[in-house]
């Protein structure tokens, strides 16, 4: 069989199933399950609301949803060809975290009814993952979202992202005996990703006045008029010496370089980064600068390829991170519990670590329970919990 | 334990999961459910929509739907509240049916609100079941959603209950050696099931002019101008006589007796009905007639109790009835389809009809594949298959 009849074959009839956690062979089975037992559950809830999180699958489910308009490496696909990724995306919670996830694809990209649906679907469910939303409507979604429900809601190509490169960043740093606030920071792509790996460096201690994003007209600072809402914010808080011109310009002299934009970054311009850096070029399947040219000019590199050295996965994080969410019972994702679930990632590994080992392995069962943990202890700490 | 404690400590963290149904343990697995493997699958589907019924679990998966306005007996008590209802259907869906149920529970009641969440998530289902969704706006969420959807729709409250009670009539008038066509038939109730019940009764072969609905106030005729639309279209439909007043004119003389209303009748109108006749008192928990008081003068008594002989319960429907309309890759659910689920039903106890047995019972596992068949068969014969 060869590997796309593997694929085709594993697929027949979709990768997930629903089953029932109760006996079901009796009448008197039945009579507790359903009716007319089940009203006594019912009723319980409609008096006291927050029983739904003890007498009901909320406690440990998610909703997967995507319109489909950002699909892997394939675009704008649509919502039937996106349910193969949604429901893989639910076998990994499965796997790694124990959540159920359940996923939902949407038959519309317009950000008015994409809020709707999902606020109405909200009930059912203990936590909203966006994924595969393209920038930049994702933020108005999300922050619309974690504005209008009680449940934690996280887009994973920004925060799964931005946790994981937090957490290899840190220990290519601590490899190199760096801090994170001496580092000079190029971050190449200010879509959805680019903007939250921005944010959350910042949040983990790389200086923003030191940290220079680009798109593909160059870098991100104030003087531009050019700027949409979600990168005019990045302008006002990053890039503090008003660097102008192209990611060249921004390159030289630069000790990390994180590339999340697809874009190619010409191998003169990784030249002239400072000695002794760091290049995470994370584009699937062609990343921004082949890992055998970056290891050229820098001691730490990562891809987003399964293939070489220090894959950047988010299943390291989201599994974990909405674990630790429902175990919480938290309310929201914090961005302290994003920083707490990188801290956590980059433990597990700290004690091990080779430039070719900076993250664990995505199948490493360390990492989810540890991710968990550090996330509920976090939102007891953040005072999000119910 | 009493048995309150018994319920609730079965529902404690609900009653389903979401489970994979493929390996997990290696980075070959990941990559053939998961990226890069994955994508291969998301561009066959992009390429061919029909593939999704395919290459993803819609095949195999239907949403049961609720507002959470009508629930069991308890009323409106919103969604999170009747999350418990909805997973135990979920989980008789998946031991009679083999199917794959999601519950969502919808955080609005507005029609226009409703009809577009569902339209919106529908491309990650097979079908959809609406569950527990007050009248009348039940009917034109059904209808509207019917139009709108590729894929089967089906408002178990009107539907499941008519399908099991034209079941129930089929074998109590062949035990009574009588022909459907024969027989005076009054209603009790014009809400979702009594609307639904009428037209099934009709469609499976009792006459029309023959068949008496009542609501509240009595006979529903042409004459009267309070009725609502799907009112007005049974006074356009049954009650060929014009029969005017309550439902105990009704009642003088009638071979069977329907009640799907919760109200009670009084034994003085049971009483006026012809020798050798009928009594389905629906109503949970309390029936219109209690039982022993309809066996005085009826010569089949069915309920909705499961403590009584000859439950009518859903469960004989609705999860055979989905797995035959998927099974087909039926795009909606005929009356043709319908009829042919209650004739599956009668059709496996025909040979073992008794007074006290005229439908299985909800545990038969005999019923769900003969509904299934008939129902597959059906849509195919209907046309209605993708």
């Amino acid at each position: 069989m060869s590997n796309d009849e593997a694929v085709f074959a594993l697929h027949r009839a979709g990768k997930l199933a629903v089953t029932s956690t109760v006996p079901l062979s009796s009448r008197a089975d039945l009579s507790l399950a359903y009716t007319p037992g089940v009203a006594k559950v019912c009723e319980a809830i409609a008096a006291d609301p927050a029983l739904v999180h003890q007498y009901t699958w909320v406690s440990h489910t998610v909703a997967v949803v995507t319109d489909g308009s950002a699909v892997l490496g394939l675009g704008n696909i649509g919502p039937a060809a996106a349910l193969p990724v949604m429901e893989g995306k639910a076998v990994l919670f499965k796997q790694f975290g124990g959540v159920d996830a359940v996923p939902i694809c949407l038959a519309t990209q317009d950000v008015d009814e994409i809020v709707a649906t999902v606020t109405a679907l909200a009930p059912s469910f203990g936590g909203i993952n966006l994924e595969d939303i393209a920038a930049p409507r994702c933020f108005e979604i999300e922050r619309r979202l974690e504005d209008a429900l009680p449940i934690p809601v996280f887009h994973d190509d920004q925060h799964g992202t931005a946790i994981v490169v937090l957490a290899a960043l840190r220990n290519a740093a601590a490899l190199l005996e760096r801090k994170l606030g001496d580092l000079r920071v190029v971050v190449s792509g200010a879509g959805a990703a680019g903007v939250a790996v921005t944010k959350m460096l910042i949040a983990g201690g790389v200086r923003a006045a030191d940290l220079v994003v680009c798109d593909s007209r160059g870098t991100i600072h104030n003087g531009r008029s050019d700027l949409s809402a979600a990168k005019a914010e990045l302008a006002g808080i990053t890039n503090g010496h008003g660097l102008c011109g192209s990611i060249v310009d921004a390159l030289a002299g630069a000790d990390v370089l994180i590339g999340v934009s697809g874009g190619e970054i010409p191998e003169e311009a990784v030249a002239t980064m400072a000695p002794n850096g760091i290049i995470f070029a994370l584009a699937n399947p062609t990343p921004e600068v082949h890992p055998a040219v970056a290891a050229r000019y820098a001691a730490v590199v990562a891809t987003g390829r399964s293939d070489f050295p220090n894959q950047i996965n988010n299943v390291l994080a989201f599994p974990g991170l909405f674990r630790g969410a429902l175990d919480a019972q938290a309310t929201r994702i914090t961005e302290g519990m994003k920083v707490a679930a990188a801290d956590a990632i980059a433990e597990v590994v700290a004690g091990e670590l080779a430039a070719d080992a900076i993250v664990p392995s995505p199948l490493d069962p360390r990492v989810a329970p540890a991710v968990a943990a550090a996330v509920a202890a976090a939102a007891r700490r953040d005072g999000v919990t119910r």
